[in-house]
Protein backbone atom coordinates (compact mmCIF):
# COMPACT_ATOMS: atom_id res chain seq x y z
CA UNK A 1 0.00 0.00 0.00
CA UNK A 2 1.02 3.36 -0.70
CA UNK A 3 -0.10 6.40 0.81
CA UNK A 4 0.50 10.06 -0.40
CA UNK A 5 0.43 13.50 0.84
CA UNK A 6 1.29 16.87 0.84
CA UNK A 7 3.08 18.76 3.61
CA UNK A 8 1.03 22.04 5.08
CA UNK A 9 2.13 25.04 6.72
CA UNK A 10 5.73 25.42 4.32
CA UNK A 11 4.65 28.62 3.58
CA UNK A 12 6.68 31.01 1.17
CA UNK A 13 10.34 29.88 0.29
CA UNK A 14 13.27 32.67 0.52
CA UNK A 15 16.35 32.71 -0.32
CA UNK A 16 18.86 30.80 2.09
CA UNK A 17 15.93 29.14 3.28
CA UNK A 18 16.85 25.45 4.59
CA UNK A 19 14.38 23.36 3.12
CA UNK A 20 15.72 20.20 4.72
CA UNK A 21 14.76 22.06 8.38
CA UNK A 22 11.62 23.62 7.26
CA UNK A 23 10.37 20.07 5.85
CA UNK A 24 11.32 18.25 8.91
CA UNK A 25 9.57 21.12 11.01
CA UNK A 26 6.28 20.04 9.00
CA UNK A 27 6.13 16.27 9.31
CA UNK A 28 7.43 13.02 10.77
CA UNK A 29 9.24 11.24 8.37
CA UNK A 30 9.43 7.54 8.20
CA UNK A 31 11.89 4.77 7.00
CA UNK A 32 11.99 4.38 3.26
CA UNK A 33 9.76 7.69 2.67
CA UNK A 34 10.45 9.72 -0.75
CA UNK A 35 10.35 13.48 -0.26
CA UNK A 36 9.08 14.89 -3.06
CA UNK A 37 9.78 18.82 -3.79
CA UNK A 38 9.29 21.20 -6.55
CA UNK A 39 12.06 22.51 -8.30
CA UNK A 40 10.08 25.89 -7.53
CA UNK A 41 10.87 26.45 -4.20
CA UNK A 42 14.72 24.88 -4.58
CA UNK A 43 14.93 27.70 -7.16
CA UNK A 44 13.80 30.16 -4.67
CA UNK A 45 15.82 28.73 -1.45
CA UNK A 46 19.27 28.58 -4.32
CA UNK A 47 18.55 32.28 -5.38
CA UNK A 48 17.69 31.20 -8.91
CA UNK A 49 15.01 34.22 -9.37
CA UNK A 50 16.37 36.78 -11.62
CA UNK A 51 14.38 40.35 -12.24
CA UNK A 52 13.00 40.93 -15.78
CA UNK A 53 14.16 44.07 -17.82
CA UNK A 54 10.50 46.13 -18.12
CA UNK A 55 11.83 48.12 -20.51
CA UNK A 56 12.56 45.63 -23.00
CA UNK A 57 10.08 43.65 -24.00
CA UNK A 58 11.80 40.45 -25.18
CA UNK A 59 13.21 39.82 -21.75
CA UNK A 60 11.48 36.81 -21.16
CA UNK A 61 13.11 35.43 -24.77
CA UNK A 62 16.25 36.43 -24.29
CA UNK A 63 16.43 34.58 -20.64
CA UNK A 64 14.77 31.68 -22.09
CA UNK A 65 17.47 31.56 -24.99
CA UNK A 66 20.26 32.22 -22.05
CA UNK A 67 19.48 28.92 -20.38
CA UNK A 68 19.00 27.13 -23.74
CA UNK A 69 21.17 24.56 -25.64
CA UNK A 70 19.00 24.93 -28.36
CA UNK A 71 15.85 25.60 -29.21
CA UNK A 72 14.19 22.58 -31.19
CA UNK A 73 10.66 24.48 -32.06
CA UNK A 74 9.17 27.64 -32.18
CA UNK A 75 5.20 28.85 -31.51
CA UNK A 76 4.38 32.43 -31.23
CA UNK A 77 5.91 32.94 -27.49
CA UNK A 78 6.32 29.60 -27.21
CA UNK A 79 9.80 27.98 -27.77
CA UNK A 80 10.87 24.12 -27.20
CA UNK A 81 14.25 24.09 -25.69
CA UNK A 82 16.73 21.89 -24.72
CA UNK A 83 18.11 23.24 -21.53
CA UNK A 84 21.82 23.09 -20.26
CA UNK A 85 20.88 20.07 -18.44
CA UNK A 86 19.53 18.15 -21.56
CA UNK A 87 15.90 18.62 -20.48
CA UNK A 88 13.10 19.83 -23.58
CA UNK A 89 10.52 21.15 -22.05
CA UNK A 90 8.80 25.13 -22.64
CA UNK A 91 10.52 28.30 -22.22
CA UNK A 92 14.12 25.86 -20.61
CA UNK A 93 11.53 25.61 -17.58
CA UNK A 94 11.13 29.08 -16.76
CA UNK A 95 8.26 29.97 -14.76
CA UNK A 96 6.42 33.60 -13.43
CA UNK A 97 3.90 32.11 -11.71
CA UNK A 98 3.80 31.84 -8.07
CA UNK A 99 6.90 34.50 -8.45
CA UNK A 100 6.60 38.36 -7.97
CA UNK A 101 5.45 40.42 -10.86
CA UNK A 102 8.68 41.38 -12.98
CA UNK A 103 10.85 38.05 -11.91
CA UNK A 104 11.26 34.83 -13.92
CA UNK A 105 12.54 31.49 -11.79
CA UNK A 106 14.88 29.61 -13.39
CA UNK A 107 15.29 25.92 -12.70
CA UNK A 108 17.66 24.96 -10.25
CA UNK A 109 21.69 24.56 -11.95
CA UNK A 110 21.67 20.96 -10.81
CA UNK A 111 18.58 19.87 -9.40
CA UNK A 112 20.50 15.73 -8.68
CA UNK A 113 22.64 17.73 -6.78
CA UNK A 114 19.82 19.72 -4.89
CA UNK A 115 18.28 16.57 -4.02
CA UNK A 116 21.49 15.22 -2.93
CA UNK A 117 21.83 17.97 -0.30
CA UNK A 118 18.64 17.87 0.84
CA UNK A 119 18.96 14.31 0.80
CA UNK A 120 21.79 14.33 3.28
CA UNK A 121 20.62 16.67 5.87
CA UNK A 122 17.59 15.03 6.06
CA UNK A 123 18.97 11.91 6.35
CA UNK A 124 21.56 13.29 8.62
CA UNK A 125 18.80 14.51 10.93
CA UNK A 126 16.69 12.12 10.96
CA UNK A 127 19.02 8.96 11.06
CA UNK A 128 16.24 7.33 8.53
CA UNK A 129 16.54 6.05 4.73
CA UNK A 130 14.53 8.07 2.68
CA UNK A 131 14.46 9.72 -1.27
CA UNK A 132 14.68 13.08 -2.57
CA UNK A 133 13.00 13.66 -5.73
CA UNK A 134 12.75 16.83 -7.72
CA UNK A 135 10.06 17.78 -9.65
CA UNK A 136 8.63 20.29 -12.37
CA UNK A 137 5.98 20.44 -14.87
CA UNK A 138 6.70 19.81 -18.66
CA UNK A 139 4.48 19.29 -21.55
CA UNK A 140 4.00 16.02 -23.52
CA UNK A 141 5.26 16.07 -27.58
CA UNK A 142 2.67 14.09 -28.04
CA UNK A 143 -0.22 14.33 -25.45
CA UNK A 144 -2.45 17.01 -24.47
CA UNK A 145 -2.03 18.56 -20.11
CA UNK A 146 0.94 18.46 -18.34
CA UNK A 147 2.57 16.32 -15.63
CA UNK A 148 4.89 16.21 -12.90
CA UNK A 149 7.98 14.71 -13.48
CA UNK A 150 12.00 14.24 -12.02
CA UNK A 151 14.20 17.18 -12.86
CA UNK A 152 16.90 15.39 -9.77
CA UNK A 153 16.93 12.64 -7.48
CA UNK A 154 18.83 11.37 -4.36
CA UNK A 155 18.48 7.91 -2.73
CA UNK A 156 16.06 6.52 -4.97
CA UNK A 157 16.14 5.01 -8.65
CA UNK A 158 15.43 6.94 -11.27
CA UNK A 159 14.82 3.57 -13.20
CA UNK A 160 13.84 0.23 -12.69
CA UNK A 161 15.41 -1.97 -15.20
CA UNK A 162 13.68 -4.96 -15.42
CA UNK A 163 15.25 -6.29 -18.81
CA UNK A 164 16.26 -9.72 -18.49
CA UNK A 165 13.68 -10.45 -15.71
CA UNK A 166 10.84 -13.09 -16.78
CA UNK A 167 7.18 -12.29 -17.39
CA UNK A 168 4.25 -14.42 -15.61
CA UNK A 169 5.06 -16.36 -18.58
CA UNK A 170 8.89 -17.09 -18.34
CA UNK A 171 9.06 -14.77 -21.75
CA UNK A 172 11.85 -13.00 -20.83
CA UNK A 173 10.92 -9.19 -20.79
CA UNK A 174 12.71 -6.93 -22.42
CA UNK A 175 12.72 -3.13 -23.00
CA UNK A 176 11.07 -1.83 -19.82
CA UNK A 177 13.26 0.43 -17.82
CA UNK A 178 10.13 2.08 -15.74
CA UNK A 179 10.62 5.43 -14.95
CA UNK A 180 9.88 5.03 -11.46
CA UNK A 181 11.20 8.57 -10.21
CA UNK A 182 8.84 10.27 -13.08
CA UNK A 183 5.91 7.97 -11.62
CA UNK A 184 6.25 8.92 -7.89
CA UNK A 185 6.53 12.73 -9.42
CA UNK A 186 2.93 12.36 -10.97
CA UNK A 187 1.72 10.16 -8.30
CA UNK A 188 3.05 13.49 -5.88
CA UNK A 189 0.89 15.91 -7.92
CA UNK A 190 -2.19 14.26 -7.29
CA UNK A 191 -2.03 14.91 -3.69
CA UNK A 192 -1.82 18.55 -4.08
CA UNK A 193 -4.46 20.69 -3.56
CA UNK A 194 -4.82 22.65 -7.14
CA UNK A 195 -3.60 26.11 -7.02
CA UNK A 196 -2.81 26.01 -3.45
CA UNK A 197 0.63 26.22 -3.05
CA UNK A 198 2.28 22.96 -1.60
CA UNK A 199 5.24 22.61 -3.02
CA UNK A 200 6.32 19.34 -0.76
CA UNK A 201 4.47 15.63 -0.88
CA UNK A 202 5.50 12.48 0.98
CA UNK A 203 5.36 9.22 -0.84
CA UNK A 204 4.96 6.44 1.53
CA UNK A 205 5.35 2.73 1.32
CA UNK A 206 7.57 2.18 -2.01
CA UNK A 207 9.29 -0.79 -2.45
CA UNK A 208 12.18 -1.31 -0.69
CA UNK A 209 14.36 -2.18 -3.33
CA UNK A 210 14.11 1.33 -4.98
CA UNK A 211 16.17 3.17 -2.42
CA UNK A 212 19.39 3.39 -3.89
CA UNK A 213 21.76 5.50 -5.41
CA UNK A 214 20.56 7.21 -8.38
CA UNK A 215 20.59 10.52 -10.66
CA UNK A 216 18.11 11.56 -13.39
CA UNK A 217 21.50 13.48 -15.32
CA UNK A 218 22.46 9.63 -15.33
CA UNK A 219 19.73 7.95 -16.06
CA UNK A 220 16.74 9.61 -17.62
CA UNK A 221 18.05 12.22 -19.86
CA UNK A 222 18.38 10.45 -23.24
CA UNK A 223 21.62 11.29 -25.60
CA UNK A 224 20.42 13.37 -27.87
CA UNK A 225 21.83 11.37 -30.46
CA UNK A 226 19.52 8.33 -29.66
CA UNK A 227 16.18 10.21 -29.90
CA UNK A 228 14.30 9.56 -32.58
CA UNK A 229 12.90 12.94 -32.72
CA UNK A 230 15.12 15.59 -32.40
CA UNK B 1 -3.95 11.23 1.52
CA UNK B 2 -4.08 9.14 -1.53
CA UNK B 3 -3.86 5.56 -1.00
CA UNK B 4 -3.21 3.03 -3.86
CA UNK B 5 -2.90 -1.13 -3.70
CA UNK B 6 -2.74 -3.72 -6.29
CA UNK B 7 -5.25 -6.42 -5.88
CA UNK B 8 -4.50 -9.65 -6.05
CA UNK B 9 -6.36 -12.75 -7.00
CA UNK B 10 -7.29 -11.46 -10.47
CA UNK B 11 -5.81 -14.57 -12.01
CA UNK B 12 -5.15 -14.94 -15.86
CA UNK B 13 -8.06 -13.18 -17.62
CA UNK B 14 -9.72 -15.05 -20.58
CA UNK B 15 -11.72 -13.69 -23.74
CA UNK B 16 -15.13 -13.13 -22.41
CA UNK B 17 -14.02 -12.80 -18.73
CA UNK B 18 -15.97 -10.37 -16.93
CA UNK B 19 -13.49 -8.02 -15.46
CA UNK B 20 -15.52 -5.79 -13.53
CA UNK B 21 -17.65 -9.08 -11.88
CA UNK B 22 -13.72 -10.31 -11.10
CA UNK B 23 -12.07 -6.92 -9.95
CA UNK B 24 -15.42 -6.90 -7.58
CA UNK B 25 -15.04 -10.34 -6.54
CA UNK B 26 -11.56 -9.40 -5.27
CA UNK B 27 -11.67 -6.00 -3.42
CA UNK B 28 -14.25 -4.13 -1.40
CA UNK B 29 -14.77 -1.01 -3.69
CA UNK B 30 -15.48 3.01 -1.99
CA UNK B 31 -17.24 6.00 -3.09
CA UNK B 32 -14.59 7.95 -5.67
CA UNK B 33 -12.10 5.32 -6.09
CA UNK B 34 -10.22 4.87 -9.53
CA UNK B 35 -9.88 1.41 -10.74
CA UNK B 36 -6.84 1.31 -12.90
CA UNK B 37 -7.14 -2.06 -15.48
CA UNK B 38 -4.14 -2.91 -17.51
CA UNK B 39 -4.95 -2.49 -21.42
CA UNK B 40 -3.62 -5.54 -21.59
CA UNK B 41 -5.97 -7.81 -19.85
CA UNK B 42 -8.93 -5.83 -21.28
CA UNK B 43 -7.57 -7.06 -24.78
CA UNK B 44 -7.69 -10.57 -23.57
CA UNK B 45 -11.34 -10.09 -22.14
CA UNK B 46 -12.42 -8.53 -25.49
CA UNK B 47 -10.61 -11.03 -27.64
CA UNK B 48 -7.60 -8.71 -29.19
CA UNK B 49 -5.58 -11.28 -29.16
CA UNK B 50 -3.56 -12.38 -33.07
CA UNK B 51 -2.07 -16.03 -33.52
CA UNK B 52 1.40 -15.08 -35.53
CA UNK B 53 2.45 -16.82 -38.91
CA UNK B 54 5.10 -18.36 -37.69
CA UNK B 55 5.93 -19.21 -41.43
CA UNK B 56 6.19 -15.11 -41.98
CA UNK B 57 9.24 -13.65 -40.09
CA UNK B 58 7.86 -10.24 -40.98
CA UNK B 59 4.44 -11.47 -39.17
CA UNK B 60 4.98 -9.02 -36.51
CA UNK B 61 6.09 -5.87 -38.70
CA UNK B 62 3.03 -6.37 -40.96
CA UNK B 63 0.23 -6.63 -37.87
CA UNK B 64 2.15 -2.87 -36.34
CA UNK B 65 1.74 -1.17 -39.63
CA UNK B 66 -1.86 -3.26 -39.96
CA UNK B 67 -2.70 -1.03 -36.59
CA UNK B 68 -0.92 2.18 -37.61
CA UNK B 69 -2.48 5.63 -39.09
CA UNK B 70 1.29 5.77 -39.99
CA UNK B 71 4.46 5.15 -39.12
CA UNK B 72 6.74 7.84 -37.67
CA UNK B 73 10.19 6.70 -37.01
CA UNK B 74 11.93 3.44 -37.72
CA UNK B 75 14.58 1.68 -36.23
CA UNK B 76 15.83 -1.94 -36.26
CA UNK B 77 12.90 -3.74 -35.25
CA UNK B 78 11.48 -1.03 -33.61
CA UNK B 79 8.99 1.40 -35.01
CA UNK B 80 7.08 4.53 -33.60
CA UNK B 81 3.76 4.48 -35.05
CA UNK B 82 0.39 6.73 -34.87
CA UNK B 83 -1.91 4.03 -33.86
CA UNK B 84 -5.63 4.33 -35.39
CA UNK B 85 -6.30 5.43 -31.93
CA UNK B 86 -4.39 8.24 -32.72
CA UNK B 87 -1.88 7.33 -29.97
CA UNK B 88 2.20 7.80 -30.57
CA UNK B 89 4.15 4.81 -29.25
CA UNK B 90 6.54 1.75 -29.89
CA UNK B 91 5.19 -1.15 -32.65
CA UNK B 92 1.64 0.32 -32.49
CA UNK B 93 1.26 -1.12 -28.80
CA UNK B 94 1.36 -4.41 -30.02
CA UNK B 95 2.64 -6.77 -27.12
CA UNK B 96 4.65 -10.30 -26.50
CA UNK B 97 5.07 -10.43 -22.98
CA UNK B 98 2.70 -12.16 -20.49
CA UNK B 99 0.87 -13.69 -23.53
CA UNK B 100 1.27 -17.46 -25.17
CA UNK B 101 4.02 -17.79 -27.59
CA UNK B 102 3.27 -17.28 -31.84
CA UNK B 103 0.89 -14.87 -29.93
CA UNK B 104 0.81 -10.93 -29.88
CA UNK B 105 -2.40 -8.82 -28.05
CA UNK B 106 -3.17 -5.63 -29.68
CA UNK B 107 -4.62 -2.73 -27.86
CA UNK B 108 -8.24 -2.66 -27.15
CA UNK B 109 -10.46 -1.26 -30.31
CA UNK B 110 -11.45 1.90 -28.27
CA UNK B 111 -10.19 2.26 -24.91
CA UNK B 112 -12.39 4.90 -23.64
CA UNK B 113 -15.29 2.31 -24.48
CA UNK B 114 -14.15 -0.40 -22.29
CA UNK B 115 -13.33 1.82 -19.66
CA UNK B 116 -16.89 2.88 -20.27
CA UNK B 117 -18.32 -0.23 -20.26
CA UNK B 118 -16.33 -1.69 -16.66
CA UNK B 119 -16.94 1.80 -15.55
CA UNK B 120 -21.02 1.24 -15.96
CA UNK B 121 -20.77 -2.17 -14.79
CA UNK B 122 -18.84 -1.41 -11.66
CA UNK B 123 -21.07 1.13 -10.79
CA UNK B 124 -24.52 -0.76 -11.21
CA UNK B 125 -23.45 -3.31 -8.98
CA UNK B 126 -22.08 -1.50 -6.28
CA UNK B 127 -23.69 1.76 -6.04
CA UNK B 128 -20.70 3.76 -5.91
CA UNK B 129 -19.23 6.96 -7.76
CA UNK B 130 -16.49 5.59 -9.80
CA UNK B 131 -13.59 5.97 -11.68
CA UNK B 132 -12.17 3.60 -14.52
CA UNK B 133 -9.00 4.11 -15.99
CA UNK B 134 -7.57 1.47 -19.06
CA UNK B 135 -4.01 2.54 -19.26
CA UNK B 136 -0.64 0.88 -21.25
CA UNK B 137 3.07 1.24 -20.68
CA UNK B 138 4.81 3.71 -23.12
CA UNK B 139 8.07 5.32 -23.78
CA UNK B 140 8.71 9.31 -23.61
CA UNK B 141 9.90 11.05 -26.57
CA UNK B 142 13.45 13.05 -24.81
CA UNK B 143 13.49 10.71 -21.59
CA UNK B 144 14.46 7.09 -20.99
CA UNK B 145 12.70 4.93 -19.46
CA UNK B 146 8.70 4.24 -19.79
CA UNK B 147 5.53 5.19 -17.88
CA UNK B 148 2.29 4.10 -17.14
CA UNK B 149 -0.39 6.59 -19.22
CA UNK B 150 -4.06 6.61 -19.89
CA UNK B 151 -5.44 5.06 -23.05
CA UNK B 152 -9.22 5.12 -21.98
CA UNK B 153 -11.07 6.33 -19.14
CA UNK B 154 -14.63 6.85 -17.48
CA UNK B 155 -16.08 8.63 -14.55
CA UNK B 156 -12.67 10.07 -13.79
CA UNK B 157 -11.49 13.71 -15.87
CA UNK B 158 -8.67 13.06 -18.11
CA UNK B 159 -7.26 16.94 -17.90
CA UNK B 160 -8.43 19.27 -14.81
CA UNK B 161 -7.94 22.64 -16.32
CA UNK B 162 -6.46 25.27 -14.26
CA UNK B 163 -6.15 28.33 -16.81
CA UNK B 164 -7.79 31.32 -15.49
CA UNK B 165 -7.59 30.33 -11.81
CA UNK B 166 -5.11 32.29 -10.43
CA UNK B 167 -1.69 30.95 -8.08
CA UNK B 168 -0.70 32.00 -4.97
CA UNK B 169 0.44 35.55 -6.20
CA UNK B 170 -2.70 36.15 -7.12
CA UNK B 171 -1.77 36.00 -11.17
CA UNK B 172 -4.02 34.12 -13.46
CA UNK B 173 -2.53 30.79 -14.32
CA UNK B 174 -1.56 30.41 -17.56
CA UNK B 175 -0.97 26.59 -19.65
CA UNK B 176 -1.89 24.11 -16.67
CA UNK B 177 -3.92 21.90 -17.76
CA UNK B 178 -2.73 18.98 -15.41
CA UNK B 179 -3.15 14.99 -17.26
CA UNK B 180 -4.64 13.85 -13.91
CA UNK B 181 -5.73 10.61 -16.05
CA UNK B 182 -2.03 9.90 -16.96
CA UNK B 183 -0.77 10.78 -13.51
CA UNK B 184 -2.88 8.22 -12.18
CA UNK B 185 -1.81 5.37 -14.39
CA UNK B 186 1.45 6.49 -13.60
CA UNK B 187 0.35 7.11 -9.50
CA UNK B 188 -0.81 2.56 -10.24
CA UNK B 189 1.60 1.51 -12.00
CA UNK B 190 3.71 2.38 -8.68
CA UNK B 191 2.21 0.15 -6.14
CA UNK B 192 2.56 -3.11 -8.75
CA UNK B 193 5.00 -5.70 -7.36
CA UNK B 194 7.39 -6.30 -10.31
CA UNK B 195 7.02 -8.91 -12.94
CA UNK B 196 3.96 -10.75 -10.88
CA UNK B 197 1.21 -9.99 -13.17
CA UNK B 198 -1.43 -7.39 -11.02
CA UNK B 199 -3.33 -6.12 -13.73
CA UNK B 200 -5.85 -3.59 -11.74
CA UNK B 201 -5.21 -0.85 -8.96
CA UNK B 202 -7.12 0.74 -6.71
CA UNK B 203 -6.39 4.36 -6.44
CA UNK B 204 -8.11 5.64 -3.54
CA UNK B 205 -8.96 9.03 -2.05
CA UNK B 206 -8.33 11.89 -5.35
CA UNK B 207 -10.29 14.96 -5.03
CA UNK B 208 -13.90 14.34 -6.11
CA UNK B 209 -13.73 17.03 -8.19
CA UNK B 210 -12.09 15.41 -10.84
CA UNK B 211 -14.96 12.56 -11.23
CA UNK B 212 -16.85 13.49 -13.94
CA UNK B 213 -17.90 12.34 -17.48
CA UNK B 214 -14.66 12.42 -20.04
CA UNK B 215 -12.24 10.61 -22.38
CA UNK B 216 -9.14 10.35 -23.48
CA UNK B 217 -9.68 10.18 -26.90
CA UNK B 218 -11.74 13.75 -26.43
CA UNK B 219 -8.97 14.78 -24.25
CA UNK B 220 -5.66 14.00 -24.03
CA UNK B 221 -5.08 13.12 -28.22
CA UNK B 222 -3.14 15.89 -29.74
CA UNK B 223 -4.42 17.18 -32.70
CA UNK B 224 -1.67 16.24 -35.35
CA UNK B 225 -1.88 19.69 -36.66
CA UNK B 226 -1.34 21.13 -33.11
CA UNK B 227 1.88 19.11 -32.06
CA UNK B 228 5.62 20.39 -32.95
CA UNK B 229 7.35 17.28 -33.83
CA UNK B 230 5.00 15.06 -36.42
Amino acid sequence: MISIFALTGIGEIQEKDNLAEIILSCCELKNFDVVVVTSKVVSKAEGRIVKLDQSDDKAFEKLVHSEAKRVLRKRGTLAITETRHGFICANSGIDQSNVNDGYAVLLPKDPDQSARRIHQQLENKTGLKLGVIVTDTFGRTWRNGVTDVALGCAGIAAIVDLRGTKDSAGRTLVATEIAVADEIASAAELAKPKAAGTPVVIVRGLDKRLFRRSSISGEIIRDPFEDLFR
